[in-house]
């Protein structure tokens, strides 16, 4: 079975969008870019229509390639101090010339999108507390929770390449009690993981990787990212081989970006009423 | 084989010993007593016998147990800012009336033993930086490298039941490219990951948990820690029934403790020799 991953993202939108159309005001989501690239802007151009389809704002700010780190800090500090801004982002990847490190950890952890700000990982993995989970573990939850699955006893497999992926969904599958082991490509035996997990989630962004039979029946298998090589997209299971019918799998291409900005839009709403109450 | 401690601790004091008699100043190493309670006057007592070994100087703050937050604070500022101050411990448990989240997110990063600080946890976990590693998985990680283990390639299994622990550890292996899988108490088949695992770390207070057929030849068992009941000290292996000549075994009781200690020592000289650098 194809998970029917259009059906769980409507619902997520519609919910969101129900909740803005009770509120007096509007989130707004900020999105500050450096460098003018094609996909960073293609990227952003979705992200707004999403946001206005949610009735939510967009405060875009566009710095110019070369501009120094003392002004890209000013520019975060005016985002973080705007209690209009609900949330905001600074899109990825930023010009050489800028330390990464030090502008992310800038934003302000109440207005932040990712882990690069060490108060949310602190909040997520040390206290178990929810409150804004990244984009990717926060989709991947919400997945599975769509499917009604029931997290406790069971065994979860993350073949991974990417430090910010692999941590949060790890701590928070096992703080729902569930038995994770983290698979990286120096794996031995990666058969005997996958064999016996009933939740494989895949990140390595290596096409076809996940063989059929590396996969027992009933299994949940979620294709995380995708690849493209000579304009063909590929997921890392290998689609051709795999058969459908006896696991539940995500569909590739196409799916994880709009569950993405849907939890973007989520944490959005979420840190706009926080920032309303105080 | 029984792990000999005794010989990996004694290297370990005398490597930092030798450092410290090199240096013009000593480090000093604070500790915060809120409480008078035996067992925490023993562990401290216990620090100061080894920080005395090393020719490490300790600072003792003992406040009455009814003391109020803000005055607890104080005194955590004090300690944060006093430069002679190297690095400090605020014993716990701490009395219920204080909230010790916020107490021990009050203590300076730069001389923060545990992962109760965000900054040190996201430093390890994120960057993989290892700057600050927190005592226990300091001295698991320092105890592979003794036995001239290469993580790389390697299964690992954890049995967890405290927050603190697996999520350090977890971390540096799978930074050091092994294959973690970290168990709970409702994990079905934990046979299945301990089996192929040539690794298994231990720490969930149960006694004697870890049988004999859970382990294959020449696995490394680390028991991180102890239970005592009815005056008799228990491991989490079932030491009467395990097979010592064919797997590699920390022993129970007495050895965890010099370690930790050690560690955090260790730490303490580090950050002696980064703040006096500044």
């Amino acid at each position: 079975m194809i998970i029917d991953w259009k059906k769980i993202s409507n619902s997520i939108y519609t919910g969101i969008k129900q909740k803005i159309e009770r509120l007096e005001k509007k989130p707004i989501l900020g999105v500050i870019l450096v460098w003018e690239d094609a996909v960073s802007l293609r990227y952003i151009n979705q992200k707004r229509r999403f946001a206005s389809f949610v009735w939510m704002w967009f405060a875009f700010k566009q710095l110019e390639k070369n501009i120094s780190e003392q002004k890209l800090l000013k520019t975060i500090n005016e985002f973080n101090e705007d209690r209009n801004i609900s949330w905001f982002i600074v899109q990825l990847p930023l010009p050489k010339h800028l330390n990464s490190k030090k502008i992310l950890s800038t934003i302000n952890p109440k207005k932040d999108v990712d882990w690069f700000n060490p108060i949310n990982m602190w909040k997520v993995l040390i206290w178990n507390d929810s409150w804004l989970v990244p984009c990717t573990p926060a989709w991947i939850m919400e997945l599975l929770n769509s499917l009604k699955i029931d997290l406790v006893w069971k065994n979860v497999t993350i073949i991974w390449r990417s430090n910010i992926v692999w941590k949060p969904i790890a701590a928070l599958l096992i703080n729902a009690w569930s038995t994770v082991t983290i698979c990286n490509s120096k794996t031995k035996n990666i058969y005997n993981f996958t064999k016996e997990s009933d939740i494989v989630i895949s990140a390595t962004w290596i096409p076809k990787i996940l063989k059929l039979d590396m996969i027992k029946s009933e299994t949940i298998v979620i294709d995380v990212w995708f690849s493209i090589i000579n304009w063909k997209v590929f997921g890392d299971a290998d689609f051709d081989n795999i058969n459908i019918a006896w696991i539940k799998i995500t569909p590739v291409p196409g799916w994880v970006w709009p569950l993405t900005v849907a939890m973007l839009m989520k944490n959005t709403l979420k840190a706009a009423i926080w920032l309303w109450k105080i």
